[in-house]
Formats: structure tokens, sequence, C-alpha cells
């Protein structure tokens, strides 16, 4: 047995069952270990960035880490932008980075660069074996990390000629997820006298608060105190519709965040740091609390989020059985042009039961947010770091992770691009996923944002950066050339049954949603 | 006028005309800057891997560097790989890469992070400016680092507050060009005395040793010395064809490598450091000249090429004007199935005058090169630093440099699927370029390379992470939906019509060679 082997080993041994890579040269022991070592999913993307997205996906859903594979430097660089996003939304993953033989390292080959360099900024373990020993127990390790209460990525470098050497006797490794640091009675105790105090209240919740168990017991505080119940803009997975509790969300819009939170005299956080703005304004504000504002912090990043709301509820004498949230109102459709509105509302009313939607719809996907706050019940991933180009493969992840939920994709066109070969991964591993693309043919946000920060434009030049036009993108064409069933929809009308069709098909499918307005 | 424009006509006056950019919120004011500032032309990437491919291949042939306009460090990440490949191919780029803030930083808003620890491994420079007048002066600075002797790149950060900030009465800042180092005497008459030394000897150039003018001085030089003149395996850009000195190729595989090098008594050094292994391999050696061989290294990253290449030639009395470099012999076409052979002779037998050829075609593209060594003068640029995914976007690059030149990609399925998001700029720009993209359904190289390291794969998991089936991949589709003309080509007639077909064409051209065996 080779040191790969007993890699892949120690990984099944700790729960980490799919692996998302693209490999190379230098990983070519691990790839072929996969025969030798039954139990593990390969998953290929063909680029980096769809294997980290769906590591992340995987990682919401699954509430584990998948492995990614990837290759040197260059590889893990490819994967920054979702790996960064996964970071930001508290994901668990284990990336496995193949590096040159360690004696090979001195030459400074081609594909020589720093992968610590890299790995830093999203890592919160990086482990560099040297020996075939230490690989295998830090592989457990990276397991460990990634198994932290709130999640963590853990990057694994893999030199190639530890990866080919004999691994003996070397049994696989198992670690013990670490548990959860302690609920902090003093600080318990100050959070339920914040929520007891008289004027505004705001329970601001994120990260995994917007699982149903902790996000219930939040919402029954919430009614019990007369505190508002807010959340984080975008939190990684929230589960809502029918029969959950309805955080209000934080307004992307700096100045409908601070209009949500202006009064507030005391405030809670749980799941997630005090909200900031996305960006800076000239003259605008970077954060929304108001200055006079009580802050309680309860929850720690060592913290469960459902203990720690347990525990609130507890001091706060609250019956979270009994509660009962309250229920949104279903919207009816429309006939029309197919607008956001439009698209949202039988979005909505469509959804199946237990679905999982993927939001990378930016600016066009408002709606169908709204919409289905009354719907049907599901699970929302949004896009937690910013960095755009992770809704096609956390929908590939996703759907890995719960082969029997429906998966759905609200998916804008801009940020469609930065990984649409994570299409052909769905029609490879024919995961029947339905993708709703946005085209509205335009970066529509930055178009806004070029307004919001006083600049303007004043001719074609800088409006040809945020157009998606000349020549228009034809979706449809390239979800087919990836193997993917498309069809493209221009009215309510056409675009109601197309999705029922793509609901009721087998495999990926795509909709081109061409949005007027 | 604010910094943003101060910046931009800094790049101006600095002879930077030409903007790589995927902007987000942060780099609006620059964005908007483009209208009020005349001059700069602004090419959209829908990916950041387009952008810093493209910014490469624009280097190679314009000899100057382009600027890339970045969002964060997610943005930064997305363009990591073909900056490292830029980086090994010694090219010359500017990366402005917005950021928060600096006001706005201490909140750890979504999108932060380390934008300098993304910067460092491939970054010559890196400026971070506190005020508006540093921002302009950094800029000059960065375009001084980017016109180093051998290329350099360097990564400006904008943050927001100082790219909307009053500029005042700022001017731009001119840079002069870094002089490049004296020829070192000594050096060159040790290198020449090892020219002159019986025994086996080699001239090994690289870097910009592969422009026209050093290449033929190099030539010459072996012609008279009897030293077999020998380039790197993967030159920047090399001009070739009918006319030109004909250095011969290092081979990629290690086994070949060392055959042709071996017996070598003494070796110079010209625009490249010695020549090492691209892996490592199990029991086989990392480097590749002989332990006893004399080394000279009259060349150093500080020093021009032609220059030493000059001094070199006059040392030895070498009269370069004289000079005239072996004729390859043409070579006729096939009929046929095709394959890479049939491929590569029609290449190179309809090649037109002066063209520029993108080779990222990996294995499937080796006939190419060696059938076009006698074909019409024409530049080669190739993949420098192994990140696969910089073909097309380089063609993109050399193209908006040299718009009168045809530019033609030889382009690998596998590789073409890391920025396939390329061919749309190509569009948007009408950049008449001809992609041969070589399908041969498969990573073939690492099926090759699984086999080289000495691992086996026995089932059809671990063959799943090197295969590009199931699906297929329709190409021809693909590139319609970005936009871009495109045909099918399954005998070595169908390619020679559809290459004639896209040569006589405008804009952007595809045609998918289906190859066969």
């Amino acid at each position: 047995m080779n040191v790969s082997e007993a890699i892949l080993r120690t990984l099944l041994a700790n729960g980490v069952e799919v692996c998302f890579g693209n490999p190379g040269t230098s990983e070519m022991h691990l790839v072929a270990s996969f025969d030798r070592v039954g139990g593990m999913r390969p998953v290929l993307g063909l680029f980096e960035g769809v294997c980290t997205g769906a590591a992340d996906g995987y990682a919401r859903m699954a509430d584990k880490p998948a492995a990614t594979l990837l290759h040197l430097a260059p590889g893990l660089g490819n994967g920054f932008a979702n790996l960064h996003n996964a970071w930001r939304g508290q994901s668990r993953m284990v990336n496995l980075v193949g590096d040159h033989a360690t004696y090979h390292r001195q030459y400074d080959a081609p594909l020589q660069s720093d992968i610590h360099g890299v790995a830093k900024p999203f890592s919160a373990w990086i482990g560099d074996p040297a020996s075939g020993a230490e690989a295998v127990s830090m592989t457990a390790e990276a397991v460990s990390v990634a198994m932290r209460p709130n999640g963590g990525i853990a990057t694994l470098v893999v030199p190639a000629d530890i990866s080919w050497s004999d691994a003996g006797a070397l049994p696989e490794v198992k670690s013990a997820p670490p548990a959860a640091a302690k609920v902090d009675a003093r600080a318990i105790k100050s959070a339920a006298e914040a929520l007891r105090a008289p004027g505004q209240k705001v329970l601001f919740v994120g990260g995994r608060a917007g699982r149903a168990a902790p996000l219930h017991i939040a919402g029954a505080i919430a009614a019990k105190t007369g505190a508002k119940l807010v959340s984080e803009t975008f939190v990684p997975r929230q589960e809502r519709g029918r029969g959950r509790a309805r955080p209000e969300r934080l307004a992307y819009l700096g100045e409908m965040a601070l209009a949500q939170l202006q009064g507030t005299k005391s405030a809670v956080l749980v799941g997630a740091k005090a909200p900031v703005a996305f960006f800076a304004y000239p003259e605008k504000p970077s954060t929304f609390i108001p200055k006079d504002c009580r802050v309680e912090t309860p929850w720690t990043s060592q913290h469960d989020v459902t203990e720690v709301l347990a525990a609130l509820a507890d001091e706060l004498s609250v019956d979270t059985k009994a509660y009962e949230p309250p229920v949104a109102q279903a919207m009816a459709m429309k006939d029309g042009p197919l607008t956001g509105e439009t698209l949202g509302l039988a979005f909505a009313a469509l959804l199946p039961e237990n679905a999982i939607v993927v939001d990378e719809a930016i600016t066009g996907g408002l709606w169908a947010g709204i919409a289905s706050e009354g719907a049907a019940p599901h699970d929302w991933l949004t896009l937690t770091g910013g960095a755009i180009g992770d809704g096609i493969p956390m929908a590939v992840g996703a759907k890995v992770a719960c082969p029997g939920r429906p998966v759905i994709g609200l998916q804008a066109d801009g940020s469609a691009l930065y990984t649409i070969q994570g299409l052909w991964t769905a029609a490879r591993e024919n995961l029947h996923i339905v993708t709703i693309l946005l085209n509205n043919r335009s970066y529509q946000i930055l178009n806004m944002e070029l307004d919001r920060v006083g600049a303007t434009a004043q001719s074609d030049r800088s409006r040809s950066l945020l157009a998606l036009d000349k020549p228009t993108i034809d979706f449809t064409s390239i979800a087919k050339g990836f193997g993917v069933t498309a069809q493209r929809a221009t009215t309510a009308e056409e675009f109601r049954n197309a999705f029922k069709r793509s609901l009721a098909g087998e495999g990926p499918q795509l909709i081109e949603a061409i949005i007027q307005g």
C-alpha cells in the first residue's frame, strides 16, 4: 500500500466520501488510488473553481467535508474564489493539493509556486508533511479541522514522492470532531437581559443559525421578547418556506440596511458578526448597527449556534415547542412579459417541496426570494463571500450530497460565466439540476453600483465593461455543448411551462430566461 | 480630476494603452475614468483568467505591458494561473487590483481577503498606496517594474476611497524603463572559452532569446563553434520558420531531454536557467545537464539577451551578418483520417506569412510544431508556466497587440475549458482569430503521465478523472453560444477546407478538429 492509498483510507475512515477533482501529473498516484481503495466517489470538474464550489455546496448540505484534488499552486489559485466563498460561508472542506516531489522543489520547475501563500487567506489549517506517516496523520487532522463547530477549510499539501512512497503497515488514522466550547452562561444572561430591556431590539442571526432547528428557536425567542428577527444578507444555508421561522433579511443596499436597524437599542448576534456594508461608498457609513446600541455576542466561532440559542431560550423561559412561525402569504402567478417579478412568482408557486435552491441570481432574483417565503419548505443557499461564480458548482455539490432532493439554481448570466464549465459535471454525473439562467445581458448590479459610488458613465467606453451584449450570449447553445438539456423562455407562460417540463425531466436542465426591463 | 483619472493618465503617459478588465464595485471609479480620459482601450473578459492571459499574450507581442483591472483578492485569485504563466514567461504586466476603501478594511466585509498573499508568488513588485499622490507615483513605478529588461509583473492595489478622491493638481507621472545591466566581460570571455573547448557543446537559449534577432546571433555562434543550439521546451515567443535560426527544442519527456544533452561537456545558457524536469518521476533525475558539464551563465535576469549574445559573437569573431540558417524541409500534406499528423501537416502548409501561433495543443500539437519548422516565418507562443488555460486568452491579447497579423490558436480540448469564456472577448472585439480546437476527448497527457509516474489505472474510477467523454463536449455549439463562427472537421480534407475558409473569414473562427487515435 502506498501513501496515496493510506490518505484515501484515512479520509474514508473519517467520513469523507466524495472528491471533487481536477488533477495533474503530481496527483496521479492519488488518482490511481481511487481504483485500489473502494468507496470514494471521484467527481471531475473541468476547472478548479467548479471543484471548490461543488465542495462548498456539498458541505452546506451534508454538513461534512468533501475532499478536493487540485494541482499545485496554480490549480489552487483557480479554486481561490470559491474557496473564499466557502470560508465566508463557514463550510467544511479538505483540499488535497499535489506538489512536486520534495527533492524536486529546489529546482524551481515551471509549475513551482507558493502554495502556502495562496492557501493562507481561506485556510484554517495548512499541512505540509515531510513523511508518509505525517501525511496520513495530517489527513486525519485536516478532517478534524473541517469538522470544527463552525466549519473550517483544511489544506493538505501532498508532495508527489510522499504520495508514491510505500506506506508500510500504516493504518488509516481516525480523528474525532472537535467539541464546541461550553455555552458562556454569563454571556447568555447578559444577552437575555438585553432582550428583556425596553426599546427596539434585534436578534441577528447568520451562519449555521439559518438551519431550521436553531432558526425555530430564534423565532420563538424573538416572538416572546418582541425583538425583530433579522438575518445576515447572505446566509450559507437557510431553511425556509411554510412552517419555518421567518427572519427579515438584511438588505444588500446600505441605505435600506440602515433603515432596517435604525433605532435599535439592543442587538444580540448569533452565528454571525455584526453586519457591515458590502462595500464602502463616498459619504456613507460602513456599519449599520446604531452607535448607541447595546450589542451582545453570546456566540463565538467556537460555539454551537443551537446550544447558544437553546440556552438563551431557557434563560428567557421561551416555550420553543409551542412556537408557530407566522405564515407568509402565498402569491399568485402573473402572465405577461418575463421579468424578475413574473419569473419569481412562477418559481415560488411551482417550487417543489424539500427543494434546494442555489441563489446566485444577484439583481434578477430578488422577487424569487420574496415570493417564495410562503412556498413549500426548502433550503436556500447564497453567495456568502461575494466572489461571483459559485452558483453552478454549488448546485452540483448540493445534488451530490442530496440526490433525492430537487435542486434548482437561480443563476444570473454574468456570474454564470465564471464557472460555466460546471454544467458539464452535472451532465457527466447525470444530476437532475434545474438551472434557471436569468439572462438580462448585463452585469446589472454593476450598472447600479456605478451610480451608487457616485461615478457616472458618459460614453460607451465604460458601459462596455458592464454590458454582456455585442454579441449577446446564447446560453442555450452553450448548455447543449456541455451536454445539458436546454430551452429558452421569453414570456411568463413559456417560463412556467419550461419550469414544469424541466422539473419533470431527467438529468441536468437549463432554462434560459430572457428577462425584460 | 480624481485619482482614478490621474492613474489612467499616468498609464497612458508611460505607454500603457490597453486594459483587460473584469471590474466590480470597488473599481467603478476607474471604470468611469475610461470615459473622461481618452486613449485607453478597455477590453472586457468574462472571467479574470481571460484578462490576465490576454495581457500575457499582449505583452509577448507588444513587448510592453497592458493593464489588467481586477476585483479584490478573489478577482486576482481567478487570474492567478495565467499570471503564473506570464511570470514564468518573463512578461510585462501592470495589475490594478481594486480594494475596499482604506477605512472600510477594518470591518472584514465579505470580499475582504489577503491581496498581497495572492499577489506575492508572481509579482516582482506590489504597491499599496496610502494616498492619491502615492497611487499616481506608484502607477509610474509599476510600469517601470514591468519594463525591466526581462519583464516583470507589477501589482498595484487601488483602495476605493483613494480612487475616488480628488487628485488636485497632480500631474501624471512619467517613469523611465530601467536600463539593462552592463554585459559582464569576464563572463563573456569564459563562455567563449567554453564554446571553443573541444568536446560536445550546447548553446542553450530561452526567454527573450527566442526573438528573431538574438536567435540569429545564437544560430551564428552555434554554427561557428560547432555547438548544438537548443531551446528550452516552452519559449514565451519564438520567431521561427523560413530564414530563422532553428534551435532544437528540448523535449518535454525527461528521457528524451536527457538523451538530447547526454555527453555535453560545455553548456552556455542565455535567456533561461538550466533546464529541469517539468515533474519528478520515481527513480528518474530532476536535471538534464550532465554532472561533469561545464556550465556558463553570461546572462542573468538583469541583462539584455541580445547584448549578451552580440558580445559573445564579438568575442568569438562570429560574422553574424553572413550567417544563413539551415533551411528546413517543407513537408507535404496527407489525406485520410484527421490525426495529429495530418492536421499538423495541413496547418504548416497553409500557415500564412507572419502569423502568430498560440500553441496550447499539448499532446495533439507536436506534429504541427515539427511540420512548421520550414513554414512561412511566424511567431510561436507557448505555455510557459504549465498552468493550462492560457491559449484562448493569449490569442486575444496577441491579436489586440498585432491587429494586422494572422493569429492562429492550436488549442487542446482539456486546456480550452479553463478559459473558454475568452471566445466571447474575441467576438466582442471582433478579432479575426482562427482557433483550431484539437478534440481528442481526453486529458491525453494525463493518461500518459499516469503511466509515466508508475501509477496504473485498474478501473473506470480513475480513468473517469482523465477522460472528457460521457458526455462528449460539443465545442462547435459552445463557440456559437459565445458568438464565434464555428465548424467541425473529421478528415484531413475537411480540416484543410475549414482552415482555408476560416483564414479567409472575418471575426473569430473556430474549427473543432475531431482527432482520431
